[in-house]
């Protein structure tokens, strides 16, 4: 009935102080993440602290506390050698949510450096790293002086992180993961900023998804990450812009790994129009409005003509050469990723207007397909995956293509086919195309 | 940004209903509770559950199924072959709290048995096995064959817990100490009861301490212990009655191993009147009144003819010599305890009435001359400790002896003699005894 009484500084009291809802010393919080990620604290006390946390939430000011400490947990990558303005783009996460892959190259023919640091895919989303690697020779395992080096070079680098590189985060995503508190705002702003914060950049850009297909369900939770995280950057001195965008269907056409790829490319290519080449445009242009002296109407006509010039597909072509992928991909995808064996159309069932795509529900019938991962140890096959072009406000007729599985067999693929199916909804009455961008967070200026 | 999709029957769905607030299934918490007592679900797992439900609270129907759940993790002890009324007695833990040792022996003089399976102390309050152990020989490991058969012949054995009953509780409570979530009612109430439940008796008698000196600091916060104790035997099918009684002061006026060994020999002999004496008569009267057909007060003068005429200390001594200790303990037990070295009178610092006695500090006093633990591995020092004889509304003198300390030094009983002096309030005005017991708890009976 009795507990022993705490020594001086006993990591419980923070627990306890989150537990009873009361304001954290920033000091004392800082000391338990530092804890953890050093394994002094154990997991279960990090655990009793998350779920504190996530009940009783964490204050701006905790969570700009948080996030200093899980930077400070591991070794950072300043890119001082970098001479181009340098920007980092980070996405929550969606379906057929390629804006990164289009990004990077495009900023890098604007004349900007992008040093991006990817994830894996894990559930019904995507990851740039999977889908990268699905072009032969592709390395993303790059040292930080090779990695600065290519991006000098070339202006864009994708690798994958690397555990040393905010360890603390990588120890509380797994607990998190493992004890039902992830779906909390200020534990997810921290995970996603720290990553961000121990990388150098002069303009961090944030692509906040909301929808059906994304973390956020709703603009107004988006919203609230968004804020959140542009505040953080601010109290860690640096400069955040975030956009919240819809995720109420997936983005692009593509969901797989070398239909990604290809879809990339035939963005990059100008071949493409629609709302994956027009997210794309809209962040290069606001990342040229902010490390140039471009007016926005110029910075997104030059954004719109590195696409339709070729230029952004050349330095894609540069940075998959760099990094041991084959260039030819830029040219003639097809030429060198490899090709599902069974490829099944995926037609409408009845005539009508598309009202909702449930984006959601497609990335799991990639997922099906062994495009994704279900848990983090699963391989992920590259040639599978789902084309998918019927958007909200389309109209289709009975048995048009809207769109084709790439599938290893026959009853795969019928079977993603009926899940694609089952996802649209058609009705006789015409539906607006959603809002591609619901909102833009900036730093409030000082008062 | 995204969890791995759950299994079926994932643990971390109880976790996250009670993270939200939700009634839990009773088979899922059942499942969780068994899945922990066989460490098939981990630590960390449990800590997210014990700080959600801290915060989110138990409801009466979720803390029965836990409490059930705690005692099905174990083996049990029906105790079906003792023929005499069983009554089980247990109390939440206080200061100079020697009812117990008391109350077996007392018990088992009027025809009743009593088979109590106790703990040792820890913090600021005593354990009845460390102030057993103090009587040379005496052994708490007892096997339950040799436990029931005791019973039977002599009417009462106190022994310590065996880690088969209940090893839920055992690793909850040491989660529950290690992650700052000990001071939850419906968290505590199950850890009682289920130890409660594990073994046979047709009652249980519960002591909820309430004030300076106890776990729970006030009469209301103890009353909502108590009445959901009692709810929790009766959704088992079993009945129990508790008392909130005052723990605002020292009960009786021993705080040691041996001195409280003393204290009841002085109680059983009829030798000691006051609080300690009274509440050990409440509690038999109360067994009385609930297992045999005596009305309230024919038990009560059974009780208390039960200690002035010899029957209870007989009990005692022949528990004592059963359990391989002494006898002559009982006669005249200074000549078998052992004395500490230094003995030094506490004395009053002035003239005044007592206003308040501060059982907390002066438990610690006692745990700093070593007649306690701070942490479960510290040994006790049986010889050890304090009798401080001021009661709130006694009146005295300045330099008038009000009670000893026991010690191995003359520095160590300097200090605990400043620690006591300090823990007692003088005032000019008298203060009224504080009630003895704020009320009883019983079944509601069936509407």
């Amino acid at each position: 009935m009795v507990t022993t009484p705490p020594p001086a500084n006993d990591p419980r009291d923070v627990v306890q102080a989150k537990r009873d809802g009361l304001e954290l010393d920033p000091d004392a919080l800082r000391a338990f993440i530092l804890g953890y990620g050093r394994a002094e604290i154990p997991d279960y006390l990090a655990a009793a602290f998350l779920m504190a946390a996530f009940i009783r939430g964490l204050s701006t000011a905790e969570t700009s506390a948080m996030t200093a400490a899980m930077v400070e947990s591991g070794s950072t990558l300043p890119f001082a050698g970098v001479t181009r303005p340098k920007v980092d783009k980070h996405s929550t996460g969606g379906v057929s949510d390629g804006v990164s892959l289009v990004f990077a190259p495009l900023a890098a023919s604007l004349g900007l450096a992008v040093a991006k640091l990817s994830g894996r895919g894990l559930g019904h989303t995507g990851g740039t790293l999977d889908k990268l690697e699905s072009i032969p020779g592709f390395r993303v395992a790059l040292g930080p002086p090779e990695l600065e080096a290519q991006v000098e070079r070339v202006g864009c680098a994708i690798a994958g992180q690397t555990p040393d590189i905010v360890p603390a985060d990588g120890a509380l995503y797994a607990l998190r993961d493992a004890t039902a508190t992830v779906a909390s705002i200020p534990l997810i702003a921290a995970s996603v900023m720290s990553k961000k914060l121990a990388v150098g950049s002069d303009l961090i850009l944030l692509d906040v998804k909301a929808g059906s297909g994304a973390f956020m369900k709703t603009p107004p939770a988006a919203a609230e990450l968004a804020s959140m995280c542009v505040g953080l950057a601010t109290a860690n001195d640096r400069r955040a812009v975030a956009a919240v965008t819809d995720m109420s269907q997936p983005l692009g056409s593509a969901v797989g790994n070398a239909l990604d790829v290809a879809e990339t490319v035939d963005v990059l290519a100008g071949r493409e129009r629609g709302r994956l080449r027009d997210l794309a445009v809209l962040f290069a242009a606001r990342a040229l409005t902010e490390l140039t002296a471009d007016d926005p109407l110029t910075a997104r006509e030059r954004a719109e003509r590195a696409l339709d010039d070729g230029s952004a597909l050349q330095r894609f072509a540069a940075m998959v050469e760099a990094q041991g992928g084959d260039p030819r991909v830029a040219d003639d995808p097809w030429s060198v990723l490899e090709r599902a064996p069974v490829i099944r159309p995926i037609r409408a069932p009845a005539d009508g207007f598309v009202g909702a795509v449930d984006a959601e529900a497609i990335g799991r019938a990639g997922v099906g397909l062994g495009a994704g991962r279900v848990t983090k140890a699963d391989p992920v096959d590259h040639a599978v995956g789902i084309v998918i072009r019927a958007k909200i406000g389309d109209r289709v007729s009975s048995d048009e293509p809207i769109g084709e599985v790439h599938a290893r067999t026959i009853d795969a693929a019928d079977l993603a086919a009926s899940r694609v199916v089952a996802a649209i909804d058609l009705s006789d009455t015409s539906h607006p195309p959603p809002l591609l961008v619901h909102g833009w967070f900036e730093p409030t200026p000082p008062a």
